[in-house]
């Protein structure tokens, strides 16, 4: 069996061939330009395959609903020259095979899924944020993703302020102060004048960035009440996340049980996105099985 | 066949015995006092009627994880006497039928879920808030309830302040201003010194109310992109909503798609908060059909 993962972002196409066991047989990285150039580029990489089926997980917004006019297109995106496209019409035609069609971020959510059960059978959901360009969720239940009217934008929540930061205006063009206004990286070059990575973990701006990131926390524990809630993307580092769980545990005030800290509010269990290229194997499979 | 339904809420029991198409039979009232009284009157109730099932709708927080040891337990809860009580054991064993047991909130979003598939097949996922006393909220997703870890407490998430509302302190013993401790119902008390229902709709304090209510539809719209948010408990009016849609509609920005606001943010289709009654029967019905 040979299976298809498009891990699809604003910067690159991240494409890879694997195997039915989910090995990795075949990746290459094609730039995201425009969509015609990009899909093309892409399709061309997989047509040298056979593929039994293929997984995409796409920056957004998309159209995820399946008896929707637009199923499979990106829909309404701030990326320049993407908005209203199909993305899974050109794929299917032209390598006529079972497309799995999904988020990014609920790609790398199922791939922790996948990645969680066979370590840990009592993992029945989890959520998975990522902190970056700009801040996102997918959450997983039992093999379902979370998302009846579309999917969700966790990103864009609202939060309290953390009382030494009153006068930041936040980031986000659509709600200014919202979580991802107020947590997404380039907020770093926003408040202190220079990227996150040359901030050190001891800059009370990291306090500041917890304390929003543990409100989240906190909403999707007592929202959703998963097993295991996942950060990833560039912001995120295991010390970040011990600011992150020490505010949560100030913030939850043990109002509801949940795991010890250090297995509750983690970082991936696989580097680098990993994560994303599984998901999309698994859901590649699982749709080939559905048909 | 006969199904019971017991709405166990902190001042009474509503028990209700119904048939197989869930119209109620009988009705009674049991005030609650001591978890030995209470029970006791419960059982004499429902021992008049062979039941083939009963479903329990309860105060908490309880105990739903049917492998818990404490599985069907009222558990660390506020009010005097109820903590630890073991609620399914006593009715199980007293009436030898199968027994359906959720919160009270998750026993009126599922009557709600039951309604709204008898009059719009469309609808799959739906989020029932009650604001009265407390605040509290339960989510169905295609007839299964959300939470993996325990039940959602929905009621405590942070939400960001008003602008005139900076100096009220919120009433919440564990949180002070999270969602509950900034509307429940006794907040009206707390800020203006009289209870809510003397407070008319044109009193400001009814815009600082919706913004909160508003920012708690957002999170769930961007979390669980549910199809419906329905609101219920005696702080709720349609006049109180359509603050709440005119608050979330500026807050939300049209980030993403919902219906239209008067079909998406609603009172229950139910009055005086029947939708437990008949969630109650239905969960019985169901837990009757999985034995």
């Amino acid at each position: 069996m040979l299976l298809g993962s498009i891990e699809a972002g604003g910067t690159k196409f991240v494409c890879a061939v694997g195997d039915g066991d989910f090995r990795i047989k075949t990746q290459t990285v094609i730039p995201t330009t425009t969509p015609a150039e990009t899909l093309a580029a892409t399709i061309a990489f997989f047509k040298q395959f056979d593929l039994d089926a293929i997984g995409i997980a796409s920056f957004g917004p998309i159209e995820i609903r399946q008896h929707a006019k637009d199923y499979g297109y990106i829909t309404k995106t701030p990326k320049p020259g993407w908005s209203q496209t199909d993305f899974v019409g050109p794929i299917k035609q032209a390598l006529g095979c079972p497309v799995a069609w999904t988020t990014d971020v609920n790609g790398s959510a199922y791939g922790e899924y996948v990645m969680a059960g066979l370590t840990n059978a009592q993992l029945n959901s989890l959520v998975y944020y990522t902190i970056g360009t700009g801040v996102g969720a997918g959450t997983v239940i039992n093999g379902q993703f979370l998302g009846s009217l579309g999917h969700p934008e966790m990103g864009h929540v609202p939060v309290k302020r953390h009382p030494d930061d009153r006068d930041f205006a936040g980031i986000c063009p659509f709600h200014h102060d919202c979580l991802e206004g107020l947590v997404a990286g380039p907020t770093f070059d926003a408040r202190v004048g220079r990227p996150g990575r040359d901030v050190p973990l001891n800059d009370p701006v990291w306090d500041i960035m917890s304390y929003y990131v543990a409100q989240a926390a906190v909403q999707t524990t007592l929202t959703i009440r998963p097993d295991k809630i996942i950060f990833g993307g560039g912001v995120v580092s295991e010390g970040f996340l011990q600011k992150v769980r020490r505010d949560f545990d100030m913030l939850l005030n043990d109002y509801v049980s949940v795991p010890s800290l250090e297995d509750y509010l983690t970082m991936p269990l696989m580097a680098n996105n990993g994560s994303a290229t599984l998901g999309d194997f698994a859901l590649a499979a699982k749709e080939l099985n559905r048909q």
